[in-house]
């Protein structure tokens, strides 16, 4: 057996190993966005657009099919639905013709800003199952060999889409917060 | 604010951030594998029903449904058409009638066999993904910190059953290189 059939063979229970491990991940978390979601009559794929156009403040709908990994006929249909919703509007831009963009509504906004208040309404097995790490390093697992593989199949402005949108969203929590205590 | 608030804050920035991380690994996994499975005329529920009868050695309906992380009726549905496709056949055990066991024909397992001598006939991000990461630590990463929280969320014997269908893995793919050297 040469030395690289032996890395082959590697290869593959790695990526076996990946696969069921990403699955499960996945599985776990698709369970809990659906529990997070579901008063709210959205399916993922809405929630995510919806996620996606209130963090990058402006996205296109390839934007929007590429940073939610899902096609851009299922990013534009799911849009459109919630056009007639009201939660979001279509436009053009005078710089860039050729894509639509998608900009949320007061109403949009708001309902993002009410499903961040209820979040916690509903159960998290991720946050639950990762308490354990937390207690013992001092913060939440950070995935560093998971966002390396990410870095390398979706390319550095995925990356770089992903850390804009947390960034926004940090700040956009701050603010609610802030806008909620000056309220009370 | 209080201490709890931020760490309410904290949680759900969390993750949210895995949920994005887990859909994008996931997608790049279920290209990888549809890729894998479409000379075979299978889809990915059925290809996992295969695979874990395969490492597993006799598995029943539910041990499936819970390590393929799919509903218990999903598992018996795909493994009906398996079976009228002549992969598999159900059994009952003297020992434990409630459950229904599934088994791999011979055409069942000479399929999973193939399937592997055909592994790298298409192409595997997951792998090329990774492959920076060997280089960089001379093995394929561990994903340990995903590895915990899928062991907190779906509890020890999940785990132990992965172990085992990797052992069995690994194993099988030796006998198989054996024979294929002996054979040649």
């Amino acid at each position: 057996m040469s030395g690289e059939s032996y890395t082959m063979k590697d290869a593959m229970l790695y990526s076996q190993r990946v696969a069921q491990l990403s699955k499960a991940l996945w599985k776990a978390v698709e369970k809990d966005w659906q529990n997070w979601i579901k008063p709210y009559d959205l399916n993922i794929n809405e929630h995510h657009i919806l996620w996606i156009s209130f963090h990058l403040k402006g996205a296109s709908i390839s934007d929007i099919a590429r940073f939610g990994v899902m096609h851009v006929s299922t990013a534009f249909n799911f849009s459109k639905k919630l056009e007639e919703r009201g939660y979001l509007t279509f436009s053009k831009r005078d710089d860039d013709k050729r894509n639509t963009y998608v900009d949320l509504t007061d109403e949009g906004n708001a309902l993002i800003l009410k499903m961040y208040d209820h979040y916690h309404d509903s159960n998290h097995s991720i946050i639950d199952g990762s308490l354990p790490l937390k207690e013992l390093y001092g913060r939440f697992p950070e995935f560093l060999d998971v966002m390396a593989v990410i870095r390398n199949i979706y390319g550095e402005d995925f990356i770089e889409i992903f850390d804009r949108s947390f960034s926004n969203f940090k700040s956009s929590l701050e603010e609610h917060e802030d806008r909620l205590i000056a309220r009370s």
